[in-house]
């Protein structure tokens, strides 16, 4: 079973798939966790050139280290994982392509679902699951985290305008409508304890006795 | 004016831009030589992932990271020459996509044709200069090249196997006999200063008056 959790920054993607991922395992699962970009040590080097302010990258440029990215995971993690029995659970993965590269920065969303096929040899999500937030809300958070840690972040997408994860998140609400069966769209503004019990039953739901909390 | 050279490795692109550039310098003509993948500084990140033995690539995944260092490339080197009135001599272009990736590596040609159109945003080369050489020449001239400056090279696409490279050169075949308008076919296998001299001639003949041996 491959799980893709989705949502614009800061809206809890990481410590959601953590819980999950807790949970599961405690249940006897085997659970392959990983993410995109960087979920293979290809991806990895290319994080870096993604998410590093440093970089300035022409949108198209970016849409393909995206792709290169999703190729080699999807080749060397993602379907190996599956096909050993795993439940995949993967920190963004297509939707996020069309979310912010075709919603906020305008590329052509025929273009981009046709690369995305493409690039993971038409392997879909069975459930994805997307923590929704006003946008405001996810960057407080964010800047929040970075006070904390002490740490600037990854920041050449975080410190986007407001109007580009505006965009995003219109892109995910969009998303979300047109794919009803495979998507479950959940408010990420709740405590840490209801996102993770929405995402158990999501589950649940979409795979009956996974994902139960005991 | 655009110049894209392309060919088998060791087929002499790089002695033959360096001589063409020289004498185009030399005859008041402003030229911008460059090459991919490595013409901008996110290529020349991504050519040693690309080019490195130790990478194992997914096709696709490495489809992309040249379609990603062409998009950034023609942005913000190859398009800001031509606009600045440079004739551009480029090391390896859209057709080494076609040969490498479709020929050699069997990816679909008509999607390669599609992702090249979009990454370069439709532009084309004026000018293509094919450097023939059989493929065992070619690959006797490297491993002289290796021996010679002790440097043992961007080994993985010269390390493929002789089959790979002979279908790479089956593929730049084709695309001289699809496109003759576009593209000149030259026997590298001549002494150098015959190769350079019928560059200068290809160039001449697509625009009078430049590239003629003073």
């Amino acid at each position: 079973m491959f799980i893709t959790f989705e949502g614009v920054e800061g809206a809890g993607k990481t410590t959601a798939i953590e819980a999950v991922a807790r949970h599961l395992t405690s249940c006897g699962e085997k659970v392959c966790r990983t993410r995109e970009p960087g979920g293979c040590p290809l991806g990895q080097q290319l994080r870096s050139l993604l998410l590093s302010a440093q970089t300035r990258l022409d949108p198209l440029a970016e849409l393909h280290l995206f792709l290169a990215d999703r190729a080699q995971h999807v080749a060397e993690v993602i379907r190996p994982a599956l096909a050993d029995g795993a439940i995949v659970l993967c920190d963004r993965f297509t939707d996020s392509t069309l979310a912010y590269q075709g919603f906020a920065r305008h590329l052509d969303l025929d273009m981009l679902r046709t690369l995305n096929k493409s690039a993971t040899g038409d392997l879909e999500p069975d459930l994805t699951l997307i923590l929704d937030l006003p946008v405001q809300e996810g960057l407080r958070r964010v800047a929040e985290r970075r006070r904390q840690t002490g740490c600037t972040g990854e920041g050449r997408i975080d410190d986007e305008q407001l109007s580009f994860h505006e965009a995003v998140r219109k892109g995910f609400l969009f998303i979300a409508e047109q794919a009803p069966s495979r998507v479950c769209l959940l408010d990420a503004g709740r405590p840490r304890e209801e996102v993770l019990a929405a995402c158990l039953e999501a589950i649940a739901a979409h795979r009956p006795g996974l994902g139960l909390v005991q």
